[in-house]
């Protein structure tokens, strides 16, 4: 028995083959249909443990998730397993998005535990000709109604510009999703919950945001940023906190007018550093806040410190014992401080 | 039943008495022996959240642990309760060391934890009159013989100058210490590996020294030291790391010689940032290595992200399952970094 946790788009369905492992997607074209016809591919590259920034680690190997079981069906494989996209030392699989083009017809693909893969690689080793019964009953279901989930404090100046806080109310199908993205909910509705708490009307309209769909689709973040666009909403500022809620390290902010993040650095980094909060970096914001960008607005992330993430993301030990309540806490507030100073200053 | 740990220098036993409930050492005095003779004095004041970093949190709220039972004792207390210095939501008591001038006599002590703290100050304020029956088993044993345990890598220049980067072997005895000092301790052992790993001969001797004793005396801290001195050995840095395995965010460093920490910032800052190790502070180094800075050597500390440290720290939660291995090899890493740039260039 192997731990498996079954991807999106992925048929149930139970079958019996031979496994080939293989390193990355060129190895599945350089086999070819000959060697891979009826077979299962087993992509195994391990996440690579020297980037210092998980989430570089996490984009290097994803493509063997996000593209791998397309680029094998394609090469006639009848299903595809994923190593998990993780660090962790334990045996949980780590799921996520997994497409297939129109013309390639889905094959089952699933996830693998880090000691499932392990042993699945050894056995390979041992056996090459052994053959793998593999039952997935993950199903995809049909589309079904959702809503975003919105609350605002109306600005004292210029209610009709809005600064906006948020993070996503779904998690993947295998876990509570306490980091991803539990932490980003509570911290955006704890931003508003502070400026009350603190006696603070901003002059802006500061809106907290709890986008649905980000998992699979986005749906709730274009739905957003339509209706924005319908209303003729103005937009100055949309932050959102979708990167777990660790220690706040600094954030990412990008404007379609120029490098935002060394303005925000040059005037607020040194009120930050106290709180060991010092990298303004550039970025086009999270899934769910990036198209607000296109209407004018300052878009950006929380970073957090990200050592941990991976361990949890997409995975059912995404439990609320692995948050810290002061590091949650931090990054609230520090969400809270940016908005303050752009709502106050500008921007 | 409350979850108690018991503190060193606690005379094992049972009693029954009335509690009363203090917030300070100052309010102990106010009280006076009229009110609290008899007594079991119990001190409630929580930690301070608002502290960032959470040392200075523990260190504002020690006293109460430190000096508060003796306090208790002068004016007539039988025993002395302790709220547990964490900001953890669980009801695991933390303990440590705890003094009695020889003046006093010692009276028994132990610390709560944070529920157990919360519900019988409930009960307190429900019935003032209650009586607590109270029974400790710690004991309080012989000395014994202990050794520190050292291994080095010689220089390949000047051999008989010292580098040294250490932890401590023992934990408190209500723990297994995994992040205090069992990461200090690999971490130690850690940089010695990555030099022999990356083939790099150090300059200077580069020496692990994992100290016996730091919890409750130093002596392995002060035996080192003296032999050090008697043996004329010049140690020109000595480094520790004993505040956790967590993500590494800087260095204390301290020198008879000045502001170094100054001077390491100047010279490396923009080599660590990357790594978001960009704290230089000021610091005497840590318990086992600040006795070497008499001796001429530059000291000091690896500094961690502190939030979760209080979570785990003399209790029995610290365990290894909350060690996180990216943020312990980060910090070994950054440990072996600036002991290379000061073996290579000096400091």
């Amino acid at each position: 028995m192997l731990a498996l946790g079954g991807s999106t788009a992925t048929p149930p369905g139970a079958l019996t083959a031979p496994v080939v492992e293989v390193q990355s997607l060129a190895e599945v074209e350089q086999l070819g249909r000959d060697r891979l016809a009826g077979k299962i591919v087993f992509f195994n590259r391990p996440m690579d443990p020297t980037f210092i920034r998980t989430n570089l680690a996490y984009r290097a190997a994803g493509d063997q998730r996000f593209r791998g079981p397309a680029q094998a069906a394609r090469f006639g494989a009848v299903a595809a397993l994923v190593r998990s996209l993780t660090f962790a030392a334990d045996d949980v699989p780590h799921a996520g998005m997994t497409a297939f083009p129109p013309e390639v017809a889905p094959i089952p693909c699933a996830a693998l535990g880090l000691q499932s893969a392990d042993r699945l690689s050894a056995a390979l080793r041992a056996d090459p000709a052994l053959r793998l019964v593999l039952t997935i009953n993950a199903r995809h279901l049909p589309d079904a109604p959702s809503c975003n989930v919105i609350g605002e404090i109306r600005g004292r100046e210029a209610p009709d510009e809005i600064l906006v806080v948020g993070g996503h109310l779904d998690s993947w199908d295998n876990t509570p999703g306490a980091h991803d993205d539990g932490a980003g909910v509570v911290q955006a509705m704890e931003v508003l919950r502070l400026f009350r708490a603190l006696g603070l009307q901003p002059r802006h309209t500061l809106r907290c945001v709890i986008f649905t769909n980000e998992e699979n689709g986005a749906r709730g973040a274009a739905a957003y940023a339509a209706a924005a666009k319908e209303r003729g909403e103005k937009h100055l500022l949309a932050l959102e906190s979708d990167a777990g809620g660790f220690t706040p390290r600094g954030f990412e902010l990008g404007s379609a007018q120029g490098p935002v993040h060394e303005r925000a650095a040059g005037q607020w980094r040194a009120l930050f550093e106290p709180y060991g909060v010092s990298a303004f970096t550039p970025g086009s914001g999270g899934t769910d806040v990036a198209p607000l960008q296109a209407q004018g607005a300052i878009v950006g992330e929380l970073v957090p410190d990200s050592q941990r993430y991976f361990d949890y993301h997409h995975a059912a030990t995404d439990t609320l014992d692995h948050v810290n309540r002061r590091e949650l806490e931090l990054g609230a507030a520090s969400l809270a401080a940016l908005i303050w100073l752009v709502d106050t200053h500008g921007l």
